[in-house]
């Protein structure tokens, strides 16, 4: 047996999320069907940095599986492909030690989400990003972005359902771009808890809005009180961008 | 009565096409049930610049319809949106006259379509923009395009299935342009025959392939036969991109 990690892109507007759920239509388990037609009715199971809710998508979502076949890593991508439905591409393969674990052995996430401007929707965008009627003071929300940098508690910026007892993670960096009226928020961090970055970029959003001040961010890390952050965006404009490992 | 004329954005892909068809959902169903709700039951029809295909999009049709109803101009938008699903959204609306008809009164159609190139294709672009593996010879594309400037008899490049006679059209602009991978070609012209636009772009992508001649477009325009063009290139990567009035 041998360990195969990929990397994978998935639109998620036609799922569940991604881990598997009784009757629903998920990311993990379109990929562990083709697995399992690949490996001829063997079941096969994945394991993935972690899960992505309903809606959210994936430029570089990483899982591995464990196979006794013989195929080249660049021949993965190609073999899997065939028999995945086209909401769900394998950009990359490789072969990788037995004790390395796509969720347990990660170094560094990184989130985007994706903001857009204007004066009306449009319909190529509406599953693909968050759509911001009013004008935004981007320079607020740098400020108040660069706040979130380093070592916090961040109990105030996850969901109540947070099973996870130590709530305190590292932010590495946090960029708030603009560029023709769309706005991008890239994150990366040691580790994200439950809606984490949703309420990070709500949180934003309402500073960019002028509703709530610049020095909510402190506040909200120093008070730990949920009510003291934003309310959560909403997960079509979130990507799930880039996993790194040791 | 007034005549009120709006400009609207679809996204092609959940729908039969534009044109109402029993049983299917259509842009032009879609939009006579919304404003039918507007007028209390009253029936509104509809009438557009020309018709577009399932799975192909629009940036800037415009279609017209008759009212009874005195709600300002830049209002219409507003109201209409509200009875529309998300992938149909009016960007603009204003009253013109009478004698204003959204087919007869069309100078000049823009199309535009998408292509993308790399080695895989992406979850993202999978509706958006038509996917080529294998590296495209731009310069051989533009040398080509060129050939199609100005007055010519279409037939080589239209549908078999198109009824009308008169198959000469003149284009006044077309471009070929590249940016990181992405590749859009544009066609301006006064008027457009049954899947002409996407036989021009499937001649232009097999000369960009080198499995066709860069003559080929002369040859074709003055052969006449369908057999010396391209094959149709898929509707999901092209857009009808702005409609011109007098």
């Amino acid at each position: 047996m041998r360990r195969v990690r990929c990397i994978v892109q998935y639109d998620g507007t036609n799922f569940a999320g991604y881990q598997v759920q009784p009757g629903k239509r998920t990311v993990q388990r379109e990929i562990e069907q083709a697995l399992t037609m690949i490996h001829k009715g063997q079941e096969i199971r994945i394991a993935a940095s972690g899960r992505t809710d309903a809606g959210v998508h994936a430029f570089g979502q990483v899982f591995h599986f464990d196979t006794p076949l013989s195929i080249p890593a660049e021949k993965w991508p190609i073999v899997i492909q065939t028999k995945l439905p086209s909401d769900i591409v394998i950009t990359k393969a490789d072969y990788v030690q037995e004790d390395f674990h796509s969720r347990f052995s990660v170094k560094r996430k990184t989130y985007c989400y994706k903001i857009y401007t204007g004066n009306h929707k449009t319909p190529f965008k509406r599953n693909y990003a968050y759509f911001e009627q009013y004008d935004l003071d981007i320079n607020k929300m740098k400020k108040a972005a660069s706040k979130f940098l380093g070592v916090h508690d961040f109990t105030a910026f996850c969901s109540a359902k947070t099973e996870i007892e130590d709530k305190v993670r590292e932010i590495y960096s946090i960029s708030v771009e603009e560029q023709e009226g769309d706005i991008s928020i890239q994150i990366t961090g040691n580790g994200f808890l439950y809606n984490m970055v949703r309420i990070m970029v709500g949180t934003l959003l309402e500073i960019g809005r002028g509703t709530r001040p610049v020095t909510s961010v402190e506040t909200a890390l120093q008070s730990r009180f949920r009510q003291d952050a934003g309310k959560t965006a909403p997960p079509h404009g979130l990507y799930l961008w880039s996993v790194d490992y040791e």
